[in-house]
């Protein structure tokens, strides 16, 4: 290899990098994000760090989420600490009310309530489990909320949890989509050797990335690992297992689904939910707590390896550092290119 | 309300909050500030941060507080860390030995001590409990430290307490001046319903700026909460408060006065010490007790909201937050332009 | 003293200020510094962050030190998490596997390795009990590692101990080379009244830049205080004492020999070795303990020192601050500049 050859690679590389979203690349706020599990939301007001703003949600008289920026229009004063009134949200430094649209409906210092003086409400759906927010400027559109049908619905068992990862949601996403890590990030919990063996078959149409591999293995134990694993869109991703017996040529004949939840909090924090679905076992609580352990075990090493990323990120910011790509990262490449357009787009509409 | 009058209103609050000192604003250096009490100073040297600075205190031979830079002139050792002779303050790095004017007066290792070796020394004032200082460039006047004739004066009996504040100076000198907050954030400590419903009463002549709340009530106890509201200087603030009989219509039967006692160590910490004193109930160490944890209680409130509203502005730093302002912030504003003025002043000067 | 002269003396200062190397000057890329001591580098990777960046080393099969770039070329992996396989270390992430010259030679996921992929590795010399490693762009020549004949020889008894100091390695440099402050910041462990009065003799010319004090002294104890410093390199400081018995005119009767060993992490974090030799009371290890234990209390005391002036530079930053400097400084001056120079050099090169 001569230098130039070199010296032409490197810029190549560097040119490609332009293309794809990284831990600077701004957020993606023309997105739903989940802000929060239904469980969490109550009549008791409750304050989040998302998308580089702060948001306070509480369930209003009629059950629905009521999302609001936290940030009290007058003094700045969290309304995360306030109290809820009916639907209303009465901030605990002067008292100032708003409504579940995010009007000013009391100041209890004057009679007048300028119609100016509001806070941010935030358009929510819940979807159960899950309540899905837009940050965006852009309208938003309830058909949008990225919610799949099996996600929460009846047929399934469930096991859930939550990790806050101290990196970026970008690197979170392309771990997930990315299966050649399972047998070594994951050598101890779930990557088997006939992981390492099976063909990964990768599918990037448009917006749809998908990657599946297909083991063929004594099946360990009740546990499935996820084989398929799906961009949805910046808020959600998506693993499948089929589990299928290849001697009797069946359909599947148990599923796993798990909704893996990701909202940044800013560029540098992560918020993880995952909710994990299965149609078999049912009504067997023992295997609900196995599988989340198993999952909680897998997902601490992911954040181990999302954390340290971010910390020789951190060290190296002034090393020139240029990535190198493989064939098995083409779907997180893809990804990372759908949310660097993404992101541009939103840059440059915001500067017209 | 049209799309225009929106952008009129959002363009005239931007230019308004220009001329309102905010937590950004450069910290203004010609002002009197506590640097420490009076019995924190003694002949053990100990050091501060005070002022984007820090400042090494300790009493002469004399009694009188020397106030010195904290970074030796040599080798930036902390001078808070050397010993006292005499008057002098020797540095433990070194052994370099600096006069109470902040003048090298021996060099251990040579006979010879450049005359222009020498550390800052600040002007000082002592009025007990309190030692003020002078940061400025101007000439300072000890005329002008805002002592007030009852602080620490014979006839009150006195209580204090020390808190520092991870948040602005200028949310601090807010919350003060501040009397419709009572109600909402100190509901459990000191903001009674007849707070809530007392008229409030705002001048602003000049430099003079306080706000009056006139309350009628039972007392519903000895402790009286202070009722008026005064913007001394960058660093003190008083209230006070005036108990009467409205039965009898006779002058003030007692009267509470509390220092509220400001210094920066940075825009981003706060010393806040508070000096009580009352007329009433005198020689009974119980009241002072009360009257104390009282304070404590109800300032750790404010610290509390002080410090959320630093840690909001922070999350949301990249945000376009414009404040809204209230008939009952009159008094604030009326300080926060005040003090803008001041910076403005010291900024164009430095500048020329 | 005229203000003209006193601006006179500031611009001078400031002007000979550009040339000494302080806190902020970029780190010197073109020398040898210990990553690691001997005992460290095991067949189990460990990582370490080092001049601005982080490496992994491990100890090959052949005995030698091997030490890469600790980022995985392909996703930002730390390679330290890995396992070695003979000479090569692989990657816990996607299993990538790299040769002791930063090859990448496995891809478990290909059969095809690109000849491109690869990490840093860096010219490493082990001399025990150190292991110095190359980090400039210049060829590294072995000849140059700054390693003494009697570091780590037969004939000496040696105890030694590491720090880590989060200051610069510059004023670690600085105090070491200064041997005024002894009988100050080391007055409760090293820093004995005979050490004030002995006459400090500097020697700088051209690299070689030393200072010696004679002491006269009753010997206090077995532990000789070193007496000479003597700046190395970057990475190298050495203390010297001669213990001679006067009355006998005899050459040295024992000598105590020291290499502190300096490797920045980062211009505000600095890890500090020291080893001590003596040829004297051989084979005594309550010897080694008592002398390993005087010289962390007297290392620790310069630690703190460092560390403050950090904390003072840091909160000064904005503050004009010029040191000032004594004849007794000479030698730190000489080492100051010098750096400087080295990294000017460093700068004009990566410019071009």
């Amino acid at each position: 290899v001569t230098r130039l050859q070199l010296e032409t690679r490197r810029r190549s590389a560097a040119s490609a990098a332009e293309h794809l979203a990284n831990a600077t690349t701004p957020l993606i706020r023309d997105a739903w994000y989940v802000v929060a599990t239904s469980e969490e939301v109550t009549r008791e007001p409750r304050g989040r760090d998302v998308m580089e703003t702060s948001v306070v949600f509480y369930r209003g008289r009629d059950g629905n989420p009521i999302v609001l920026q936290n940030r009290c229009a007058h003094r700045s004063f969290p309304l995360a600490q306030g109290t809820v009134e009916d639907d209303t949200l009465r901030c605990r430094y002067h008292g100032l009310r708003y409504d579940r649209e995010g009007r000013c409906v009391e100041i209890p210092m004057q009679s007048h309530v300028p119609a100016a003086l509001r806070v941010r409400a935030y358009p929510v759906v819940e979807r159960p489990p899950l309540v899905w927010v837009w940050f965006g400027e852009a309208a938003s559109d309830p058909v949008q909320v990225p919610h799949p049908s099996w996600l929460g619905a009846p047929g399934w068992d469930r096991y859930a949890g939550y990790l806050e990862i101290a990196g970026s949601y970008v690197h979170l996403h392309e771990n997930l989509l990315d299966l050649s890590h399972l047998s070594f990030l994951h050598a101890t919990t779930f990557g088997t050797p006939e992981y390492a063996r099976a063909p990964v078959e990768v599918a990037v149409d448009g917006s749809d990335i998908q990657a599946w591999r297909h083991v063929t293995c004594e099946l360990p134990d009740i546990y499935a690992v996820p084989l398929g694993s799906q961009f949805i869109s910046p808020g959600l991703h998506v693993n499948t297992g089929h589990l299928k017996n290849l001697e009797l040529a069946t359909a599947a004949i148990a599923t796993v689904r798990v909704a893996q939840v990701i909202t940044p909090a800013s560029r540098e924090r992560t918020h993880y939910w995952f909710v994990g679905h299965r149609d078999f076992a049912l009504g067997r609580p023992d295997i609900d707590d196995f599988m989340q352990r198993a999952q909680y075990a897998a997902f601490a090493e992911d954040q181990f390896a999302i954390e340290e990323i971010a910390r020789l990120e951190r060290i190296e910011r002034a090393c020139e550092f240029s990535e190198a790509h493989l064939p098995s990262d083409a779907p997180g490449i893809a990804m990372r290119r759908r949310l660097k357009k993404l992101a541009d787009r939103e840059t440059v509409r915001g500067a017209t």
